[in-house]
């Protein structure tokens, strides 16, 4: 579903998003096992690291791990409600957020990390029951994005099982340049 | 900052919202404890029910108490996305919802309620840290609803210490009348 | 099952325990009640407190906040172990622990209380599920402390129903007269 | 610290327990990392099984998957408050626990495996902090098991270390050998 090459640009440690087109089954199955797993995979990410570590950035001039962690649920929160607004009005137009703002929020640059892996926990426990109740009407159903245009419901499980992923391996591959 | 009296209308058990301008610095503390509050209030008003007490519906023709537990965070997810917006855009436009269609989604209204009180105790604590980081600029600043126009943090934060306890009244008017 | 008297004695806000022989069956689900209710009960009670007033001491000489609320799952662990070896040994001697010098150890003098709030609600989901699968026979079940001798399960649920109650009562004493 | 061989014996896939002597600073280290990373490594491990996949027996004649998640807590709480005990007491005899018949017993063969993920990673933030704190002397204390004899906390930290990853690969092996 998506590319596993490791990437030269440390901003795209698994590759950039690719999509091409509506997913089959098991395309659907593997989209939901993933954001399954992302809160877990993000908790084993940062075990052990102090606030030292935790303040610093991923990549130089990048955001600090602790950004990266509280982003992820900042994102899928908005994520979230978009399949819910998807799936209760007719391609609703849907409201873009500032991320690079919303991380200089004090929740956001200061708050401890276990906060946003509890809240991943409880957000992805909903959405994959809400994902695993869609058939295949529901998968069809589209958002707007003012920039983007339509968006199916296919699309947004593959790019978000990509983006806990992509934001997992920021503190990963971090992790194994310092030797931490 | 909102009346105490209950209300004869179940629907209204802590009677209705009302708000009279910008709060004063009590006003603010006041709003902000009671955020600080709500998940312990909602997961005591719950605690120990069965599933066919979950399921029962809080008023003739209402919510099942899961449903109105369910509802709780997917209002203040909403309005947390809100408040960020408003704090990183100029009287951004935002995004309504349909919440009665929302609570007939499947992770509404068959999840158990466990998962939506670990979601709301993680969300107020972010919510919690950004409003006690607010300035006084930082409370007047506001986003426009489409149908009600501009609202301000002070508002919105009034607003939701009023929202909580209205939906974990409804919970509990329930038990009692039910001796549960 | 427990007096509700406040008392002149600070270390006893709702009373000392007291106990008179099996409970009937309204006794047994009250205890596990109030054994469901005691974590939002003590979430509750902490509710927006700054760090400073969890380092304040309960009473003059006594535990901080932040002791007493880390006090609490060390605590009711032990009962939890007990209650198990209770139900698979035949009346097991237990070790006791020496709870003054456990509140001095790191974490429970210095971590942030959040982490011991959502043990106590693990352990007691946990818990409440045991209880209530206990038939005539298991609520008759004993373990022996060595100092008190033969302990029913029974005695032990009527126990750590007020033993719950009595810290939170602690807390909630304390921000009555600090005005908190 | 410990082997890593895979085993042809599906009770050890990761080989069984070794230990020799004292543990080195770096060895020290490692152990708490392990501990740290445990819960989420274990939550990994069962993210998006099905009901149906968490009764399956992790070998013939085993314990199930629930049973395997449960039974991680109930060890690991058991370990904990023998940790406290020899930091309290001169080494404490302790009270061993019948690891069969407690996975049994209602909570741990029936409870959604969530309660004990959490209960596990309340835990174990709690025993990390606590390993940190411990200087030369701490880690040399011991407690006395009433089989095998003094356990110094470098033995503990160890076993443990071993213990979480152990069950978790009962999990991974059995995910792999069905292909889930």
């Amino acid at each position: 579903m998506t590319p596993q090459t490791s990437s030269a640009d440390p901003r795209y440690p698994i590759g950039r998003f690719h999509y091409s087109g509506p997913l089959s089954d098991e395309g659907r199955a593997e989209a939901i096992q993933r954001i399954a797993e992302a809160p877990a995979r993000l908790r084993a990410a940062v075990a052990g690291l102090n606030d030292a570590q935790l303040d610093t950035p991923y990549r130089e001039g990048g955001w600090t791990v602790r950004q990266v962690v509280h982003h992820v649920p900042d994102s899928h929160m908005n994520s979230y409600v978009r399949v819910r607004l998807a799936l209760t009005e007719e391609e609703p137009l849907i409201k873009p957020y500032d991320e690079a703002r919303w991380a200089e929020l004090r929740d956001s640059s200061h708050e401890p990390v276990e906060v946003s892996l509890v809240l991943l926990e409880a957000l992805h426990s909903r959405w994959v029951t809400l994902l695993r109740s869609l058939d295949e009407e529901g998968w069809a159903r589209t958002f707007r994005h003012p920039e983007t245009g339509p968006v199916s419901l296919d699309r947004a499980a593959a790019l978000y099982a990509w983006h806990g992923r992509h934001h997992t391996a920021h503190i990963t591959e971090l992790r194994e340049r310092k030797g931490w």
